[in-house]
């Protein structure tokens, strides 16, 4: 699935979003991460979209190896998020906050909490010299080891 | 530029993606912030989308203040993000790490420093109450206060 829409940019942003960016990907995932759906049918009713963008989001994160399938009957299958898929959940909660920040008048519609000890969980930066967590003007990007891949 | 796509879905998540859920839209954000980019042509150079594309991507922010704009001679003007916009890095930043662990072969494009020691930064859950880090599989979500909104 990598490399159509952003194929030009060499930026670890932008093959996250080749997997992830197209309409309706984060939320379904979203639901498989947060709300426990496995089922194309619950997918299919909690979400609203058409069954064949729903299809095609499911086939493309398998094949994309975000979710796998699993058979619970002769004719229906699970879908369950694999590492690479739960692995999205930082990128789920920064949108959460947000849009909690600037996009929810009536506060936020969900929390997340530490399954352990029920508290609050947040997203921070922090950084591995100084054990800060700088602002996002404190922050800035460098060249790294893939910046001109061989390839 | 709120409630288009995913109108029926009371979550921050689906408001930030109304936001910035576009093609372009994030990776035109990444170079405001981490590039220092603020003009349409350095934006249409670096990322290299259609000219209408460009345009609407950045009339649109402005006008979902994730944007502002500064004239900077009679017929040219800069894009500054706001506060609203930098408040957008974590989501960024968390791509990113995604893109590092599941999609660079090479190593990184990039790495994030703090500007204040040279350290690495990364994104870290931090849960209020027990101070850990907690896993995916140790997040939940749960109703919040605005779970369902007198409006």
């Amino acid at each position: 699935m990598l490399g159509r829409t952003y194929g030009n940019q060499n930026c670890s942003a932008a093959r996250a979003l080749e997997a992830v960016g197209e309409r309706w990907s984060l939320l379904i995932i979203r639901d498989a991460m947060f709300g426990g759906v496995t089922r194309y049918t619950d997918f299919q009713r909690n979400l609203g979209i058409a069954p064949n963008i729903l299809a095609a989001r499911l086939d493309g994160f398998v094949e994309a190896g975000l979710m796998r399938t699993r058979q619970y009957s002769d004719q229906h299958r699970e879908y369950l998020l694999t590492d690479k898929g739960w692995d999205l959940q930082p990128a789920i909660i920064a949108l959460t906050e947000w849009g909690d920040r600037w996009a929810a008048p009536a506060g936020p519609p969900a929390v997340y909490r530490h399954r352990d000890c029920g508290g609050h969980v947040q997203l921070r930066t922090h950084c591995s010299t100084c054990g800060q967590t700088p602002p996002p003007a404190q922050v800035a990007a460098h060249p790294g080891p893939g910046r001109d891949p061989a390839s």
